[in-house]
């Protein structure tokens, strides 16, 4: 019987390359023309779920721009802060499917101030969202089944693209980037059955595990747990690497396993360091990467630029959830309580 | 045999005290009036561990400032977002040791630009951060062991203080509403051998522990799954309620229990209804809170005002963390691997 979920994990590919080429910086034009003249004190990005995660990379991004950038989650957002939304806000909207609870309540109060410019980043361009946006990116990712699959490999492609455009970069430039990061998972989906057999034997014997990330990789980290939760039930938790030796280090014992991502040049160091230690402490570590280190099992990525590590990074956390899931004899990804739309705060 | 976690513990409404007796608002004169001269574009907060979710309640109070607010994993800032600081940033680095690695390798690479000042809270007076910081905050909160407890209450204070002060609201009517939460952490901290008593019985039956909470008690709902990693090696995962509803919801069943902190007014009955659909589902849902609502079991807080929640929502979580480790033959709130300074990255 086929799985919506596999099916939907196995076209993330094609389903890139449609965002890639259809992504047009020409409606940023504008924005970048506002951006230099100094129309905006700040830009801020805001979304829930996948979508929140989505967008991390282009957040870093966006930190070279000169702007304060701030991510803020849509709920806080909302009900705790949203006097930091002014007539000089670049307020930037991320939800696939534009009808949020969240979404729809900010804009209905959106009112008084309007903010400098509401740019919206979604899969459905007739949706709310798409309607109350001056500027609109469609993921160009077509229909999925529940779990966030190519929404969220989109939202990172096209939040990056757009973040080189607003921070004028050549786009082409990080469209070629992006191509090396489509023909890895290509190339780490052409060969998913062997994939999934080699995580079958790892997932049956799963307790705790933890995901953790640095920088772009932490998108990874934090949607990888999410996936496995919606996927297969399974309680994963994502966090920052360094957050981790922060105190959360101390739950490391024999059962506890851990997922770190290898990540960028800037912090790969300090993760196999902090991988060698949590080895010491007798957890099961697993390094993800395109390298591996001494020491460390390793579970190969798909070698792409650095910038495009988020895309393959998530491709072995999804078919950690299938194997999950069969493990507990569950439809992978088959939602019990909500839909795909969260309509309800 | 003194178990020095519970000994600090117990002395943190006596830490508080001194706090709010000690915070003297006049270093922070000078910061306004350059944030009244223009001076400033930013306001970036920054710490890792219980000095960041400490800072949340601050950073939710400072959005009505007018100024952009940003907080920012110091780790993350360090390496993926220095260029956001730059010579008009008001960059605010809490730390209660002033010595973490990250803080460190932060005030090293402060130098070209420095930022338009830096503001230190530190428990340190003699640390690194307080010797680099132009005007610094002391949390006056003693020597502890190893769990952050009364450094972590003091935070939140001296954080809230700090922030009415720089939003020009009267710092002493801030006081009067941490007096009254120092008021409720004392009349909770005197029945502690009860309230001790009533964890133990559901500590025993616990297996997997979510943490939810929205606005200033997202605060607590992080924390308390800081402090139950580190003080019982109980792997409770904290989250946003909202957060929550947007995929992770999926993962309740039997044996899944969730403490969920009623919190402030503007999302309460958000948070109560989404207790009851948790119920619904299998869930075995607590509602932390002053106050009850119909049809959930309920963990009774004292009664302070909301802004000072976060000050007695996290003691019940300081209980179940001691009775979660006798229920595992630990001693609450030893370390086993990392000291009370992180001095790696």
């Amino acid at each position: 019987m086929p799985v919506p979920y596999i099916d939907d994990i196995l076209s993330q590919a094609e389903g890139l390359k449609e965002a890639l080429e259809e992504f047009d910086p020409q409606p940023l034009e504008t924005v970048c023309r506002f951006i230099e003249m100094g129309k905006y004190d700040r830009v801020i990005l805001t979304g829930m779920g996948a979508s929140f995660y989505g967008a991390y990379p282009a957040w870093l991004k966006l930190c070279g721009l000169g702007l304060p950038v701030i991510l803020w989650d849509t709920a806080e957002l909302l009900h705790y802060a949203l006097p930091q939304v002014g007539s000089r806000t670049l307020l930037w909207v991320i939800s696939q499917s534009g009808e949020s609870a969240e979404i729809h309540r900010l804009l209905e109060r959106l009112t008084a101030p309007r903010p400098g410019l509401l740019l919206g980043v979604t899969n459905n361009p007739t949706s709310t969202l798409a309607r109350a946006a001056e500027v609109v990116l469609p993921l160009h990712a077509g229909n999925e089944h529940m779990v966030s699959t190519r929404t969220y490999i989109n939202t990172i492609a096209v939040t990056l693209l757009a973040a080189a455009a607003l921070s004028g970069e050549s786009v082409s430039a990080w469209k070629e980037i992006l191509w090396q990061g489509q023909a890895g998972m290509e190339a780490y989906l052409n060969a998913w059955p062997q994939h999934l057999a080699a995580l079958r034997e790892q997932a049956g014997k799963l307790n705790r595990l933890f995901l953790l990330g640095r920088g772009p990789s932490l998108a990874s980290a934090q949607e990888g747990a999410l996936v496995l939760k919606e996927a297969a039930k399974f309680p994963a938790e994502g966090m920052g690497a360094a957050q981790f030796r922060h105190g959360p280090l101390e739950i490391v014992e024999p059962g506890i396993a851990v997922w770190l991502f290898g990540g960028a040049q800037a912090t790969y160091e300090l993760n196999r360091g902090l991988g060698l230690e949590i080895q010491g402490y007798g957890g099961q570590v697993t390094w993800l990467s395109p390298t591996s280190v001494e020491g460390l099992p390793w579970l190969s990525l798909p070698a792409v630029p650095e910038a495009a590590l988020p895309l393959v990074e998530i491709l072995p956390v999804q078919a950690l959830s299938v194997a999950l899931a069969e493990a507990s004899a569950r439809e992978p990804g088959q939602f019990r309580y909500i839909g795909k739309i969260t309509d309800q705060e």
